[in-house]
């Protein structure tokens, strides 16, 4: 499957050899010049295509697979089709991504800015950024090399941005110091005021100023339409590499570790601490205050109201250890197929 | 009621017999030349306003209406207070929604470019195009006859854009081919990179690339601030028809059939199939990778978490048939409300 | 604590005499001429810094306090050690507000319109304004003294502001009547079309349209990249003082009292009607056409199915009086602590 080239850059044609090398594995049972130029799920790939298993239940496309090439551990190696050449590797689905990623290099920056844009006094933007139509960069702001700031985009004043950021069209991001390769997809909110404020004795409310920033490690990146807002006092943080998918939300002051993946929808709330490597999925919740252990994971829709220990799955709302959780729900269903049951 | 003409032009009087008519029903009981120039509900319309009458629990509002004419079932015409007329059709909520847009049209484009919109090269813009301020088109992009792009919206490189599409103040719509009469609502997200990585020994990430894109049917909608990824390989996909709301979630690959709702806050994992007319309630979520049958509808907050037969109701998370699921909350109640039960 | 100046004015010092009169409060045992000028958590302030108690749980922390000036109720007074000045108050979270608005003012607008602003003909702009690149202030629309517009950021045609509100970068707002002191934080969408339409007998849908506006009173705050659809007839109402808080929605024709709380990712369907006081927390969601009673509290995630009298408490999805959910929950939770119940 050729990617389409009206969005995407036609791929750069790879040797077996080199698609090897990219994926980091070994090629077998294939003439090592031959060349894949695509990719595909197995059972749409075809001859000059790349595909990959990394799943015991995808068995039966892949006996049936055209592909020229799967990516694939040691273990299923035997099950190929004749004349299906393999890479193999520990690791398909990141030596799959790697070879995607060698066909389809991102581009690069083209450096310059769009005549529209706006930078304002004192702002320093690095060498090779692209800058473009109508984004506005604040009053000294800091710009790395290779950066691409989207139309639209806003940095707001005195923002850092390391080397090789990536500002989504229409993303805003203020009150924020960011390391290398962050990337911000359209629409993503960095830095805005969080949600504070005392009661009055009238029962209106006042708020709350909120003199803190954004921290963001390397490599972090996040989701469309997602909001960070910035401490109150002190800092909201995320560490390197962690992820954010679409349309989460992350309240004042929250401390994330490295390596998080947060799926789209989930929603934090103010002064939480999570450690390395947490997981919350889709539609997920926690209240606010909380400490996330180390590699904790936490199901769908979940509603997190205690502390969860490292390496702790938990499910449900309120949210329990996995285990406790689905043994009530079994408790629950038998209840709701017996008629009259209590 | 008139609406107010701030916002919305003064509707064009409609005399009784063509107000039938654009309702697609038979007057009853009223003078044809008389005018009707407002809408409102039954208990707030008055003699020159048309209302409806659309479930039996407002009857006893029928009883005392002052509106002019009300749109209704056959089986409701006796109930009418004397004086008010009547448009009677089996579906009076369309009729209604007819006579509506009769009275109120959409402002057709006000064509011409704002002279601050940027339109790249080799972007193609069809007759009667109206392009807002700061709007964006990148380049070999198609703009359908009839289109209203709003202000600083973003319209990417080699996008498709059938006729009469309107896309919202700040929607970005990217890598889409999009048929006719496609709206997107202000602060939409379409066509981003969706969330794939795979994980490194070190337990960093890396970027799957998305090389895929968003495929959108006609008529579809997709409300404020809702997000729609692209393919990752292959196409995300929502068939004619479907509407999203506001702040939806649609996570890469997924598919949709024709004349799906999906209400607000719903979260829809990566892969995803739906069929035809499938109904997703508020803030319901989607596990990656399921099937959901034509017409199936999913209960507010749901998860679900297994395939969905067609035309199945499901509710609660985990989502089961929404029999069992009340039969079992109605256990639970009964435990809640006796203390010590167990 | 400082705040960092990059992104936050410098603090102008107080004496604690003015400090405590900022707060509201009386002063023990400090140099009435002694300068503060800075604010920091029990555990991190220093002697130059504000602090406050308002949680019998921190008192740990305020006996180890390195703080200057303690804002803090009466009854903890004796708790402070030695050499730390006290602030005395009924209230020490609203004094403590009010003594870091007073170190730290809202910068005021900085009067001007930027040149790449679009101003249409007709629209009025009060004195003091100040109207960011790329702005887009609609024909007739009329903005109140004061008000910031940030970057981006459109007002629509006929669009009134009361004074000195802040319209945040990239938020759009249209169809909108709003008083005084209104916020709308960055990306948040105001006054567009609800998610109304009816079904044709060929399964398809037709928009109804939506004739409204939204009405927004005054000190009215807006989360970011939250959403309030305008009315489809009649007008969808917020009471002077309430707060959404980011990714809020809020369907057409809901109508909210006065200073409700409203925490992020609660979703409100159509025509719900809340009292004064009301508080949702996050990820909560309001079945259509709902009464929710003045002070009423619903919990995070919680599914409102059924009208809320005042003052009740409301938990769990589908939402009963919390008694009765916390009591049903700890008898589910024993079900799934020990394998085999039923």
């Amino acid at each position: 499957m050729a990617a389409d080239p009206r969005f995407h850059p036609a791929a750069t044609p790879l040797t077996l050899a080199e698609a090897a090398e990219a994926a980091g594995g070994r090629l077998e049972g294939g003439d090592a010049a031959r060349l894949v130029s695509g990719l595909g799920p197995l059972d749409q790939a075809g001859p000059e295509d790349a595909s990959f298993l990394d799943n015991r239940r995808y068995l039966p496309l892949l006996a049936a697979t055209r592909a020229g090439v799967v990516v694939l551990a040691e273990e299923f190696l035997a099950k190929l089709p004749a004349g299906v050449a393999a890479i193999v590797t520990p690791r398909p689905y990141l030596g799959f991504a790697r070879l995607a990623a060698r066909l389809h290099p991102r581009p690069p920056p083209r450096p310059g800015r769009h005549p529209s844009a706006v930078v304002e006094p004192g702002a320093v933007i690095g060498e090779g950024c692209e800058i473009g139509p109508f984004a506005v960069i604040g009053a000294g702001a800091e710009v790395g090399a290779g950066c691409v700031i989207g139309a639209h985009a806003v940095v707001g004043e005195g923002v850092v941005l390391g080397e090789g950021c990536r500002i989504g069209a229409h993303a805003t991001i203020t009150h924020c110091l960011a390391g290398r390769g962050v990337v911000l997809h359209p629409g993503a909110r960095v830095g805005q005021e969080g949600f504070g404020f005392a009661v009055t004795p009238d029962g209106g409310f006042e708020t709350m100023p909120q003199l803190g920033r954004v921290i963001l490690g390397d490599l972090v990146e996040i989701g469309a339409n997602a909001c960070v807002d910035r401490g109150s006092q002190g800092d909201t943080v995320l560490g390197a590499g962690t992820r954010l998918d679409n349309l989460v939300q992350v309240g004042h002051n929250v401390r994330m570790g490295r390596s998080c993946v947060i799926v789209a929808q989930v929603g934090i709330a103010g002064s939480a601490a999570l450690g390395d490597g947490v997981t919350m999925a889709g539609q997920a919740g926690l209240a606010g205050h909380l400490r996330i252990g180390d590699r904790a994971r936490v199901g769908a829709q979940s509603g997190v109201m205690n502390d969860v220990p490292a390496g702790t799955d938990v499910v449900g709302s309120p949210a329990w250890p996995a285990k406790e959780t689905l043994r009530a729900v079994a408790a629950l269903r038998r209840m709701g197929q017996k008629p009259g049951t209590r």
